[in-house]
């Protein structure tokens, strides 16, 4: 018996069997199309195997109300054919087995605390740059949800003086993912983010943007551990930069030696890496199966 | 048998004894001085009670790590003669029951939601404009702690562009708390808040700040219920145009009726109005007595 993965992103699907220790045994990875497409991809995967659970973690916006009408649904999304997506409702037509389904970051928030980073805390943020950026949270032991899910991505930041960029995000302009996700690093510079590598002046820049918004997580959610995964976590670089900003922006007010003496132990990469996302679909099986 | 409660605050101290329903039977008040003769007069007033459990909502930073060697204590407040004070320790000398400890704040949102405006729900949020700028979270149906616990007081805003106010904050100069609590308000304008009762660019400046930071804990912490007390809420022009720039700030992104049509009653005054602070302690002693 194996549990089901699901790592539903706005480009691609990753689809994984794996076991209740978070080893993964097959995957298949597939573009995100139309959903027609894209699950009959998942179905015939996952029809080759016997499951015992599923766990999905995927792009939202998403409704997690269980006492929801449209529980288990991609909702308000911009990408064409997926707004209103009974996601839960169409794995449970080929699969009667139970479903965990949650954002992708806090599925990979999940993940972390289980196999990863964030092992034996009753708190964690997991946070990804990338296309665009997104957090996930535990706190007191659980996955953060409330009146919908956050959005961590979109708080608004403080500019940088020396930055003109008017920020790439439609509904905020220059709140924190229209000024550091990738698609805002290519916008500003003319270029990628890879082809950047040695520019040190746009890694202090992320890091200024990035730091902030950690210290504002940090002040908010007292989080004992931020874990900061995605593509532009890549430049290696970067990190040291990011803690060095949330230093500063806390300037010594939150006293505590893990933030104090031990910051490179506090604010990480993910320590399951690039499995961070579909090991935490892997983890919403094992707990959907537990519950 | 009584529940005991304390709102331990800066300046003073309420101690109070009620019932599980959260009403208060009779109240004491008295200034916060050293914690040798504050405590003497909370000692004796809880004496002449049976008590079956005492709540303790306090102003910190205080420990709450109940595997902490300091689990109690008021940690590194710069308030004199209040570092390092053994708060729970000290109360156990006279007192053989369960004592529930946790901030001012978080306590306040406990109460809410037993007895007030946040009744039902299962995630809020208690923010209180004073002296300082404290905010307590309930979360998936718990007080949010972590590292620590919250310091949401301390955020970064961005300035309004005709602001030059430099910011009072001795940490951060120009954090929320620096910009929008009491004594900024006065520094700010040469006056106390009360005495500017009429003059509408000072709330209009003061909601700019204020909705932006309720904008950031709705984007990180997505509460069910916003509920906003203090002394600076006294002025009733100000929460309308609060609940006006959390709209901008958010510009339809968390897209939910209760922010797109219902903000009147998503963002709130304290439904237990002044009594918020000790009907929370109380909820403190009902909790620790229950659990």
């Amino acid at each position: 018996m194996y549990l089901g993965a699901i790592e539903a992103g706005g480009t691609k699907f990753v689809c994984a069997v794996g076991d209740r220790e978070g080893n993964v045994h097959e995957r298949v990875t597939f573009p995100t199309t139309t959903p027609d497409e894209t699950m009959r991809h998942v179905i015939d995967f996952f029809s080759q195997y016997e499951l015992e659970a599923i766990g999905i973690g995927t792009f939202g916006p998403v409704d997690l109300n269980k006492n929801s009408a449209t529980y288990g649904y991609i909702t308000s999304t911009p990408k064409p054919h997926w707004a209103n997506f009974n996601f839960v409702g169409e794995m449970k037509k080929y699969f009667n087995v139970p479903i965990g389904f949650d954002t992708d970051v806090n599925a990979a928030a999940l993940g972390e605390q289980l196999w990863g980073a964030a092992q034996g805390k009753n708190s964690c943020i997991y946070m990804t740059v990338g296309t665009g950026i997104g957090v996930g949270a535990i706190v007191e032991g659980r996955l953060l949800h409330g009146l919908l899910h956050p959005e961590m991505g979109h708080i608004l930041v403080r500019r940088h003086p020396n930055d003109a960029f008017a920020g790439s995000c439609p509904f905020h302009g220059d709140c924190l993912e229209g000024m550091a996700s990738g698609p805002a690093i290519e916008k500003r510079w003319g270029k990628k983010g890879i082809e950047l590598a040695e520019r040190s002046d746009v890694w202090e820049l992320e890091a200024f943007y990035l730091g902030q918004a950690i210290a504002h997580y940090i002040l908010i959610l007292s989080p004992e551990k931020v874990i900061v995964g995605g593509g532009v976590m890549k430049q290696l670089q970067l990190l040291p930069n990011v803690r060095r900003h949330v230093i500063e922006c806390l300037n010594g007010y939150v006293q505590h030696e893990a933030i104090l003496q031990h910051i490179d132990d506090y604010i990480v990469l993910p320590g399951l890496g690039d499995n961070a996302g579909i090991c935490g679909a892997l983890a919403l099986a094992k707990q959907a199966l537990d519950e």
